[in-house]
């Protein structure tokens, strides 16, 4: 929901205008809203110079759990179970090499006693406590979920987020290969099915860390570089399946880039997420707002 | 916060292309988003097919107040006061002129047993019952309020939202001069006191009735047409004024069509709600777009 929260933009174009997008208004609709055009350009359209933020209402205590679950999909049951009894403001996974990774690297404790191949964390209003507890009965019984931990605490539930807000860090001196692809939700079975055997079947030799917002139908698959194997080799190996991936994403009408942006590493693969008519269109726009191509030049749109 | 709730929207442009804007992801930052410039666009850009509109939980059950106030501007300090306490689902307002329209014409009871010459309408959780108590003592004991009404069950919920909701139909028959006027919430006070000021010195003889969405800074200003009065020569007189209205607007940064959009009407006053880079920009767009101009032609935009 965070873009509808820039109620107003200002933004200098690549032409020299300087644009008082939306004027910080709750209502307005007098044309066409820029704003959300600059949101996400990466910067080839204009340069933002300031930004009207609403705020909005501190959220109640939350509560956090993080469950153990034995198959990649039957987390998506999970979520929709829980979904179906009570509202969450957060519904994450990872996986048991990335929860080894996070607690070596940060010291932290393992949530649950036994080990489990994934780990969905939720986060919910501690008024819906009940609710959460009830679902998480409904798991167990359905052969769902293997166990589960509650916070008892804020600090709890702080330290229950490390283990998934600690992951990327923890992960960075294995210079990992980063998808960050993302379906409807109701994709998410097919999707986590075939691209789980693909990366396994073609990478037996690598790590491979998922993790990511599940509940917003968004995975980042991260590959782990051995030890051993030079940096160029490692990444060259890894291009050479991203066609794969990317293509089982559009099949299924996702996105190669959730929210990482597509940059000059993603910008070859744009066709894999834009339709060729979409693409004209974005250079067309381009053209219009930055002219002379002064714009953050190269980024973004492959060449035509 | 609508405009994030359409989470797909697949379009035709002018020039024959099928867009598939976002293909139903909550995350997606594959480069330039045009969902939100077709939303709002009017029809000029391109034909929206398909729409796919993101669920939301239903709400908690609701309470609706009704407050008379003695000053448009106290209408502000008691919004204010509410906020501080509690979050509003809705804060809607109406003069005393608006009310007797609407109970007359509905044949309804009047929500207090004195009149005011304003009311506020507030609409919030039942769980926050007691803070809108609270806040409704502290606007008593500070002036604000004179009097108030909180509904005991949802058909009284129901029949005071008459009130505000029926206002629209219950003055058609005076064939009203409507204005949709937004500013932010914090330039409101500056914003009423000089057009309430303006509109009486301008229209002694004519009926003036207030009302609107105040929590969103939007204000519908509808001018009342005297029975014995020709429609061509009452419009005539109210369109004397309206770029006098739209240049206090415009002194605000506030926007001439908050909700109800520009088509014909507003076309030739877009300048005071967008600059002439902006509007130079939406040709250009327009062009991209739309190229053959087959699309509501004549609408939306100022001739160049």
């Amino acid at each position: 929901m965070t873009r509808e929260w820039v109620a107003g933009l200002r933004v200098v174009t690549g032409a020299g205008d300087l644009l008082d997008c939306n004027r910080g208004l709750i209502k307005n609709a007098t044309g066409y809203d820029l704003r959300h055009l600059f949101v996400g350009s990466e910067g080839t359209l204009g340069l933002v110079v300031e930004v009207d933020i609403r705020l909005t209402a501190p959220p109640e205590p939350q509560r956090v759990m993080v469950l153990g679950v034995s198959r990649f999909r039957d987390i998506l049951a999970v979520l929709d179970r829980f979904q179906q009894a009570l509202t969450l403001s957060a519904f994450e996974f990872f996986s048991e090499l990335a929860l080894e990774k996070v607690t070596a690297h940060r010291k932290l404790a393992r949530p649950l006693s036994d080990q489990a191949p994934f780990y969905a964390l939720l986060e919910f209003d501690a008024s819906a406590e009940d609710k959460a507890l009830g679902a998480f009965d409904t798991c167990v019984a359905a052969g769902l979920v293997t166990d589960g931990v509650l916070s008892q605490s804020d600090a709890q539930a702080s330290a229950l987020w490390q283990l998934r807000e600690g992951i990327s860090e923890s992960i960075a001196a294995c210079t990992p290969y980063k998808n960050d692809l993302s379906v409807r939700v109701s994709r998410l079975p097919a999707f986590l099915d075939g691209i789980d055997d693909l990366v396994r079947a073609r990478y037996p030799d690598f790590e491979v860390c998922w993790y990511g917002h599940i509940g917003d139908g968004n995975l980042h698959l991260n590959i782990l570089k051995p030890d051993a194997l030079p940096q160029d080799v490692f990444f060259e190996r890894c291009h050479e399946i991203s066609p794969e991936i990317f293509a089982r994403v559009a099949a299924l009408n996702g996105s190669i880039s959730a929210e990482h942006g597509v940059g000059l590493l993603k910008r070859d693969f744009l066709p894999f997420a834009r339709s060729a008519a979409e693409i004209a269109l974005m250079r067309a726009m381009k053209a219009v707002f930055d002219p002379a191509g002064i714009m953050n030049p190269g980024k973004l749109l492959p060449a035509a």
